[in-house]
């Protein structure tokens, strides 16, 4: 039986939280507390986590190291997963330089541009490849997962050799939509999306 | 009769994808060729568009210029938005430096950090304030929308801070969940927590 998206999505949330808790030193939580951390309903997250089996003792809570590590193995970020960048322009940059992808489980292995004033430079320790090396690189490197930061107009067509180079996921922060086959996923992160969604709600 | 917040999360989709064919030269399109280029059925997007009233004739489509400023209405982005920056490190200059808010209508018009060596520096033609005139600043420039690019432990604290000065919208960088009265709204930009989303479907 497959898991709706929606309860998927949700996971990486609980899991944020999860390892919060445990870097501020507790060891024992609840759905509610989990809960009223989150701004959703406690029956949502025992409803979610509940597709996956039994974490929690009615009355205990849940043992966050267990739950998390339940989570982890889920979400198979139980490992450490290369990444490639593609673009390395201001945004780039940013990404290559974000330690967050790293502390969390997503390693930079490479970066590509198209650029000539960009290729060879180096950037977060990592020398910047043309973009000519796409798909060696990624099949030399048996990379799943792309970053992408270049310009819109190009992105489609960066994603199609992405694609046929092996690719399966893809986080785009390109302000466009891709068409990929079903066997690939896009996540995407635009900023004005996100913004858009809240001005609806202002009076 | 409330919208689902689910139909208004797709709604900037389609007019980021609206403005894509009016740039491309397109005034007509249908509820088929959104649908092929977005990855979705065109029964949604009709069923989406149906909460707002009738846009197209059945078999001649949609006018492209017509419905894009319908969905900008809906949306409330008809008009610019002035916007706060909250960081002004790696990441927060990134965003200072990314043209698409202005272009799309959200415009960064202060910037604030709390760090002496950040504060008076000139980013993106901004000069970088003080967290301590927060208040006084987003009073006075009656600033509703705000962008936190901070790191994650003070994150919350300084959202306190933005919810008194009566910012009802804002774009989370930090990658933790934040807690605010119903009267406000967030949107988070976690690239770990998108990335998550897809590793669970790997093989």
């Amino acid at each position: 039986m497959s898991i709706p998206t929606i309860v998927i999505n949700r996971l990486p949330v609980y899991l944020r939280e999860l390892l919060r808790l445990e870097a501020e030193g507790q060891s024992v939580t609840s759905s509610q507390e989990l809960a009223r951390r989150l701004g959703m309903s406690s029956a949502q997250i025992r409803k979610d986590l509940s597709h996956f089996g039994e974490f929690g003792k009615q009355g205990t809570g849940y043992r966050i190291d267990f739950l998390r590590q339940h989570l982890q193995k889920i979400l198979k970020v139980e490992r450490e997963w290369d990444v490639a960048l593609i673009g390395a322009g201001d945004l780039g940059q940013a990404i290559a330089h974000n330690n967050s992808f790293a502390a969390r489980g997503f390693r930079i292995t490479c970066i590509f541009d198209s650029s000539s004033a960009r290729i060879g430079t180096t950037i977060a320790k990592l020398v910047v490849q043309s973009t000519d090396l796409l798909e060696v690189t990624l099949r030399e490197k048996n990379i799943r997962i792309g970053l992408l930061a270049i310009p819109a107009e190009h992105a489609q067509k960066v994603t199609d050799r992405l694609v046929k180079a092996g690719i399966v996921s893809i986080l785009n922060y390109a302000p466009v939509n891709l068409s990929v086959p079903e066997t690939v996923r896009v996540q995407y992160m635009d900023p004005v999306i996100q913004l858009q969604r809240m001005t609806y709600y202002h009076l």
